[in-house]
């Protein structure tokens, strides 16, 4: 890939600062502009060397761009995009990192500023962490990245899109908005909301006797609840889907219990670890770059 | 704590495999014996000096034991504990590692034979790995081992208890039997039902699109049927209760997810981050002593 001259990064966080930290770390653009609203957090972020520079002004720090990523919450991409693109130059490619794509890409897309120059994206990878704290070059390592184009997106932006994520280490997979939509609920917002029932179902004075499947289990409980009540509402209507296929495998066990029926309960259990072994090998891929 | 004479333990798995491993590796005993039922198995346990070595007859086995440590499955540990009883000389003491602990505490505490030597114990630690070949020298360092002696448990054989499992890295607490099975049905068994259950509601194709949320919170879900049936199976009614404790959480979720309600869904998360919060110190305390 040839390098890059400005990348701007809007919301400098655990995933706005791992970009910026791979960007640098392999030399892959002149100059990484962060833009956030707190001073000291961008100065923090120039510190660790997570950006080169940090502006509060999104005029001033787009200006320049040839690559936009967006790294805001969900809630505030589609009004980050349009205010980038109005300030950046014409040929800018502006993508995000958002746990959901449908309504941001359709937004964008009814959009022509939007829809001119934004590639919806979605790395998957990140922690119950929050902040650049903890920004780390290696996030992205093998990890997927989703990208959702449509019929609308300009080829030359898609392409663009595609060397940005895979250059910081992601393997691309390109999906329908709504098709990732559907599989993250599942894979990801699921997971989210029962690591938190979980946790809140658990109460305090058992704790001293929880050790690693209640902490690897309730982990993600610890992750930002402004952040997450704006990704499961924005994904309302396909994690109601997948909160209900989980709440009735969860009865087909208490069903197998309260009849006290072993044979019904070990095949319930086998099914379940046969498919967390489907799991594994895409994992070890994952880490094996780590 | 004196070094011990003969130190024998009933199944060489992950669990009495690592006892052995930390007594060896500590020189807490003179000698330890595995006790199982497949040759190689027991073979390949001397080999990784998890044992020093290695029987099928428990007559033989636990003959001039100090101390029996039976690490059976739960379904299996009072035969376990009064065949040895029946074979072991009189002044032994027998513990186990048993996951739940009401029903194998009431059946032993029935038989004289049981009730002069025994002391139920938990300690917990442990892995969805399966075998000796996981065993680990240091699985059971700063862990909480629940001890759940009651008004017949021998003064003599609960003092050898908790002197025996404090050795071997463990920190105590003790527990009625019935609080015991009540609080893990809570910390442990809960969370291992729930991960499988995460584990069963998600269909191979999105599994691609899984990251971390769903690599913890179904890891767990790895382990093995049997056992967990087993557990399952003597812990029903305490496991029906938190399940059912779980299910009331989820709904309020799920509830607010239908209603769109910002406020509650923040609510309801902060609820269960702030809950897991107190668990950090906990995790800390153990993981300092890794």
């Amino acid at each position: 890939m040839d390098r890059l001259g400005t990348v701007a990064i809007i919301g400098v966080g655990l995933i706005g600062g791992s970009i910026g930290k791979a960007i640098r770390a392999r030399k892959l653009a002149d100059r990484v502009v962060g833009i956030g609203r707190d001073v000291s957090k961008l100065a923090e972020a120039v510190q660790w060397d997570v950006i080169d520079e940090g502006v509060t002004e999104l005029e001033l720090g787009v200006a320049k761009a040839d690559v936009i990523v967006v790294c805001t919450p969900v809630t505030r991409i589609v009004d980050d995009v349009l205010s980038a693109a109005k300030y950046a130059p014409a040929d800018v490619l502006i993508t995000d990192a958002g746990s959901t794509k449908r309504r941001i890409v359709e937004a964008l897309e009814d959009q022509p500023a939007g829809a001119a120059c934004f590639v919806g994206a979605h790395p998957i990878a990140g922690s119950e962490k929050k902040g650049a704290t903890y920004a780390d070059a290696h996030l992205f390592d093998g990890r997927v990245c989703v990208l959702t184009p449509t019929k609308r997106t300009p080829e030359d932006r898609l392409e663009r899109a595609r060397k940005f994520w895979k250059t910081l280490g992601c393997r691309l997979i390109e999906l329908d908005p709504s098709q990732h939509d559907e599989a993250l609920a599942l894979t990801s917002h699921l997971p989210h909301a029962v690591a938190a029932a979980l946790a809140g179902s658990i109460p305090s004075n058992a704790l001293p006797m929880a050790a690693g499947a209640y902490r690897d289990g309730t982990r993600v409980a610890g992750s930002d609840a402004s952040l997450w009540t704006g990704i499961f509402r924005a994904n309302r209507q396909e994690l109601l889907g997948a909160v209900q296929a989980f709440q009735q495998t969860l009865d087909e066990f208490k069903s197998a219990l309260t009849d006290n029926d072993e044979a019904r309960l070990l095949s319930w259990w086998q099914c379940a670890k046969d498919r967390r072994a489907e799991f594994e090998p895409l994992n070890q891929r994952a880490s094996s770059q780590d």
